[in-house]
């Protein structure tokens, strides 16, 4: 069916065809009395409502008047771990208490505790849990997410993941793009075996990922104590040589040197980078790889400090916002929150931020051609929100502004009535 | 119409008839397979189903299968400064451009702009503007605001703000405790004669105000360049003997005798205290005077630092949690945000902050005893939850759990449907 969304507060995004960077960062296309015009899933006419208004399928759809609000791409959030079992509630309690994460783990904690708890959930339960974390996503106006697997850590579990997400993507309601995170952690069973782990997943697993089209993307932990550089590099090379894009978790806990093989790999994302030097961001530059920032998690864990978003954007190295969604260190789906902590506490501008969550989101999670714009051709992906003013994204927080969602031009969230 | 709440993860927070500190201040009252019946706007009875269900109404009312999740009494929101005409989104711009708050106010920003803005806006309007933030308060799971004037600052202006609070409060949508707050700053035509506005504010407005019931309390902002100890006290024994209760915003910015001045009083409550000290608490302790915390502004600021709740509890002086709602340091709404900030930044247990946001947040707001508690004869203001374990409401970040809100025992707020 048509759909039409008149009366809008319009931001387009529109611009160069390549993730923002330098003063491209902080455009985001506003028109004021602006339409867009759906079909088939794409966006037919976009711009100025009374252009849009004279093409000739404008009369043949289902009106949404906006009342002047916001209209903008849907967010697509480049990197989450939702394949998960349970939320971490002991963790979050013994953080409280000022637990250590060593100390969290003695007591049956950590990521450990997830991936025993994955082991033990079937491939429907799973994709059960992943629907209805789904429409906590798009009820906020997230219409893709990046998806990793990584709470399996054996050939069995990390297929299940993958193929749950994959039932999840084929609903249609979210779009995902699914991403094999097999070098996550080291799970009981090979402690003190690190190589030997990823190798398993290098020569085991990943030729069923890639015989089975269940991952899009590889990613690893480049951390000191869990991967190192030489077995990221083995098992990225091995996951490219399979025909997946890659991500690095990177330079999040310690200067570990992700962020140099992300660039040397060119790989699409290089993710936290808290700890990233001036070097590791001119090699991310020149690269092309986009720094996927994830403050959710240093705010759930009550850290001083923030991933160097200003740094990074001085340096001109494109930015993604994204959730790092997951039970551990950032339940939270909803990015509308991740551009209020962007603002508030790592002084992107309004702008930055709103870029960010959309258009390079979307060259994050290797959609950029199609998504996180508003123009003709690209996916009709975009949400309408409450308020007239779209710095008010980032300003109010705890909140969820969204009012109606579509998703490949079709609604998959409405609030009960616009108050026009 | 009687109601009756069944199959519930039931919160009560029974307990002795005062403002829970110690050990009473992590009792949540947990009834797992328990229920709510109520009737002309209180609870008729609470607690295991089976009880509840033997009482002779309980099978005339509307029944609302909660499916095993967490009911518990509406968030009572002990500080908040709703009435205001306009966000401060330029403030909010320029605060990520890293400029202090006197660059800001040079720039025409500031709570000077929110005083501006207020004087220009109708009775009429500005009760609408209420009516719309109320909204979302109730669609989170808030029952009862306790909410100030203060950004008159002249006698008609602040006149206007209580009596848009009153006909907000008349609409019985959501409970309302008005607060006289005229000492909030010191507007442009009284600077540099504090004193004089001060007084101005206790001998022209203050009688008004008692006069025609516009406030249950007043409150003073005590602050170095804003009202001194002495003018604090003046004001505030005006208020008393006008048979207003008293609050003060304390110890937020510099020590400047805030607290002690709360606890000399025997005030409701003492609000901020991030630089409260020891001797601080223990009049506070003394006086049975809440401590009001209100995290959720040092977040929005991008603050290091946080309330000191830890050092607050273990001296014994209850707590109570509060949005701090307003255009210029808390653009927040939600109880929901401030409880997952408490835990992950201030150190709360869940329980600590669950107590804290409804049985104490009632204390705060001069309703202890008819609010915050689920049992006979109170308030029948309750909350469904989407979630089994009340952890959850402190663990999921940047989120709206609440599904359906009753108020005085009706059905204020519901999503579409429960999914049992």
């Amino acid at each position: 069916m048509k759909q039409l969304v008149t009366n809008a507060t319009l931001l387009t995004f529109a611009g160069p065809d390549e993730p923002r960077a330098g003063a491209a960062a902080s455009n985001v296309g506003l028109i004021r009395q602006g339409a867009v015009l759906m079909d088939e899933g794409v966006i037919v006419a976009a711009g100025p409502a009374d252009k849009v208004l004279a093409h000739p399928d404008s009369r043949k759809g289902r009106v949404h008047d906006a009342g002047g609000r916001v209209v903008m791409p849907g967010f697509v959030d480049a990197h989450t771990h939702p394949a998960f079992a349970e939320p971490r509630l002991r963790d979050f309690e013994l953080r409280a208490q000022g637990k250590t994460y060593q100390e969290i783990a003695a007591a049956g904690g950590g990521i450990i505790s997830s991936v025993s708890a994955l082991r033990g959930t079937t491939e429907r339960d799973l994709t059960v849990l992943l629907q209805e974390r789904a429409a906590r996503f798009i009820e906020c106006g997230t219409t893709t997410i990046e998806a990793k697997s990584g709470y399996g850590l054996d050939k069995d579990s990390e297929l299940k993941s993958l193929r749950a997400l994959k039932h999840l993507g084929a609903g249609g309601m979210l779009g995902v793009v699914p991403t094999f995170l097999g070098p996550h952690a080291v799970p009981p069973e090979y402690q003190g075996r690190t190589g030997e782990y990823a190798r398993f997943m290098a020569r085991e697993v990943l030729p069923v990922v890639a015989e089975e089209k269940l991952a899009l993307y590889a990613d690893v932990f480049c951390e000191r104590g869990y991967f190192g550089a030489a077995e990221c590099t083995d098992f990225l090379q091995a996951a490219r040589a399979a025909g997946l894009g890659l991500r690095v978790h990177a330079e999040q806990l310690t200067h570990s040197g992700g962020a140099k093989l992300a660039a040397r790999l060119k790989a699409c994302t290089a993710d936290h980078l808290d700890h990233a030097d001036d070097d590791d961001l001119g090699a991310l530059k020149a690269a092309g790889t986009v720094a996927c920032l994830v403050p959710g998690s240093n705010h759930f864990l009550g850290l001083g400090s923030m991933p160097p978003a200003r740094r990074i954007l001085d340096a001109g190295v494109p930015v993604a916002l994204a959730t790092d969604f997951n039970p551990g260190t950032c339940p939270c789906w909803n990015m509308q929150e991740i551009l209020a902590i962007a603002v508030t506490r790592m002084k992107m501008s309004p702008e930055e931020a709103l870029v960010s969550a959309t258009v390079n989101g979307a060259w994050a999670a290797g959609l950029g051609k199609t998504h996180g714009v508003l123009a003709v051709g690209q996916a009709a992906d975009l949400v309408i929100y409450d308020c007239e003013d779209y710095r008010e994204l980032c300003y109010w927080f705890g909140k969820n502004l969204a009012v109606t969602v579509f998703k490949a031009g079709k609604v998959v969230h409405s609030t009960a009535e616009l108050r026009v």
